[in-house]
């Protein structure tokens, strides 16, 4: 009945899987802290069990479909990534750019290189190279929001480790993208295009373009947009505008090519303490701690979402599994290995694991490579997909997992760096 | 290009829509602030300022249609009246529960009439009875987020008025279903329907159940429900499970026919800091500081869609304008005069103009009406359409304003009763 439908807001049904998001998000964190684990592993864990659910049950509500979520989920990660770049400063994460630099170069040619060897044997023979090598850039990828959860909840976030992931993480997205630009193009070659030199220029030229705007002009430019800011006479200015402010270069970053998340963390490192003192006193509440409840309230949604789009129902075909689990394994020894590359005085074990969960990042190369066509069919059939989509799952829940039991042992959490 | 889509998060857009929303609401507040107003009627004000942006600027970014925004402006009004309903016990409302229900049905009665009898003399003779019925059914709702925002700006959302308000406002969802239910039945019938008795019935007790058992049932659960909680060894537990409440509350409300934002405003009122003093102690914060960042975050979302989304081309046609305006004083003058019945001892001309502000109910009564079918075309013409949805403007704009500068006047916000 018309009426029903326009006096029954549809957004109701929203309200009622957000509660049962968090509820599910709670009870798999706690589940996750009573086995030592950090509580990001229960939350993935919480929505791998709804995908599953609603396999078993046919009315069981459709979680990772629901769009409000999904704006919740996407924005939880940003505002993560925004609280996580406030932590640092650029000058904190220059010290570490050659180490992070190290790191993301052999982290993503070690995995990509395991995972084509993995491909080449686990295959049947005469299966063409660039699918080989398309599985091998699947594996690549960093996911760095599960990491970066786990490094909070263990307050090692504002280690040198944890700088030198996250800034690996950065200087990934940049890679990863040029080596999606790069197999995207051979296998355009293949069909008769050229190769991409162009193209991977471009791609480049734009992101580096961003990144070091971002940090000097953006840097100039901070300080007076928000002494103006602190002219203003009304109330509540700070948080609305520091996620603006955050916003716009998610948003700069995303047109540059880069994953928006790459722009609210370098929105982080720009906004110093000094900039905002004055709208910070007047609020009597600093940014960050004003941050906290929204991250505290969307960072869940995203690791939960995260879990509830696995198919799970293509994941259980036992050759299947075999392969997921090689490559999850090749996956998870390029990352820790290339964790080395962060050199002395660092825990090379804490910066490989913290490298290693693949995550959505992952999955949009899967995407990418099922939507490539090769010789007249997708250059990724259905099996090999679902193959490397349980690999990149193991690594996502495997990450965290032992992140958090490294970061237990080795530094115990006295003072968790939360705001 | 497939691989640009899929590398170009379709997100990154919603992020600059929402930067765009928060920048306009706070110049737009500042105006306000400055004129003496309260700053909703300035987020108000710059959203009618992007949508009429839109009309001159043919590339200007879509506001009003942003999927992503809107979530958020759903939440905002969510988030707001939960936060309002924390500030106030069940006990408190059944002590203004007579004044409340005294304003609410002069609230629906007055206006309907008043609009019923200012569409006959408008509109052409010979127009169905019907429709100026309906005209008039457009005028008795109360949207209440703006004038609870105007309320907590001022300091006056735990004064008597200010309970009085909200309590009739939450009545006034009731009545103004079943007017709707009535009208629409009305119209059925005079098409061959028969009355509409039973689906009235059903209307009524549907919502009378759910506040009912809300109120007495959530009531007693809830202490036990928190306690249980405050049993789990995680951390931040309680913001995501008091959302978890409401959230659910609101959505039961939606399924009693009622708006999300009545069950969000019970949840508030039922829970009360004893409930979850465990929770609040071992995080350090109460439920109402944590939630606070999290409304100034999206309250101005909502305010500023509420303005982006009003048609300004409908609105400029010469009768148009004076058919709104007779409309919208006469909606005006109806619930000042309802303000009376809150009693002795309340400032009637505060309670009246609480009341004013139709927003984005009135805008459902309008729908309702322009897709209702009556003697084979709509029951209310797209020029008779506009003409109420710009009193309902009026209303919406001058509503926080008179009731910005009474509130000023007449009590001064030394202590804003913000958490």
């Amino acid at each position: 009945m018309m009426l029903a439908m326009l006096v029954n807001d549809p957004f109701a049904g929203t309200l009622a899987l957000l509660a049962l998001i968090w509820i599910a998000a709670k009870l798999g964190g706690e589940v996750a802290v009573r086995l030592g684990l950090p509580s990001v592993a229960g939350e993935l864990t919480a929505g791998l069990g709804l995908a599953a659910l609603r396999e078993v049950l046919p009315g069981f509500p459709d979680v990772a479909g629901s769009h409000g979520a999904d704006v919740l989920a996407n924005l939880g990660v940003i505002l993560l990534m925004f609280a996580v770049g406030l932590e640092s400063t650029v000058a904190q994460m220059l010290k570490v750019g050659a180490a992070s630099l190290r790191v993301a170069a052999l982290g993503v040619v070690l995995p990509m290189g395991a995972g084509l060897l993995g491909a080449k044997f686990l295959l049947p023979t005469g299966t063409p190279f660039l699918v080989d090598l398309f599985i091998g850039a699947c594996l690549c990828a960093t996911s760095i929001g599960i990491s970066v959860q786990v490094l909070r909840e263990r307050g090692a976030a504002r280690s040198a480790e944890g700088r030198v992931i996250v800034g690996a993480a950065v200087i990934d997205d940049v890679l990863g993208l040029l080596v999606l630009v790069m197999v995207s193009g051979l296998v355009a070659a293949s069909e008769g295009g050229g190769l991409p030199w162009a193209s991977l220029g471009r791609t480049l030229a734009l992101a580096l373009v961003f990144l070091v705007a971002a940090l000097t002009l953006g840097r100039l430019a901070t300080p007076r947009l928000f002494q103006l800011a602190s002219r203003l006479r009304s109330e509540q200015l700070l948080l609305p505008l520091g996620l603006a402010f955050a916003f716009l270069l998610a948003w700069l970053s995303g047109l540059a090519g880069l994953a928006p998340i790459v722009g609210a963390y370098a929105a982080g490192l720009i906004l110093e303490p000094a900039h905002v003192e004055l709208l910070e006193e007047r609020e009597a509440h600093s940014l960050e701690s004003l941050l906290h409840p929204l991250v505290m309230v969307m960072a869940p949604v995203f690791f939960v979402l995260m879990g509830a789009r696995v198919d799970v129902r293509a994941l259980v075909e036992p050759s299947t599994l075999l392969f997921a689990g090689v490559l999850g394994v090749l996956g998870i020894a390029g990352k820790l290995v290339a964790g080395y590359g962060a050199g002395r005085g660092l825990r090379a074990p804490v910066v490989g694991w913290g490298m290693v969960p693949r995550g959505e990042v992952g999955l949009i190369f899967v995407a990418v490579g099922a939507q490539s066509m090769f010789q007249g069919a997708p250059l990724l059939s259905p099996g090999i997909q679902a193959g490397i989509v349980g690999a990149i799952l193991l690594t996502t829940v495997a990450g965290p997992m032992a992140l958090g039991r490294l970061l237990r042992r080795e530094a115990p959490a006295g003072s968790p760096d939360r705001p």
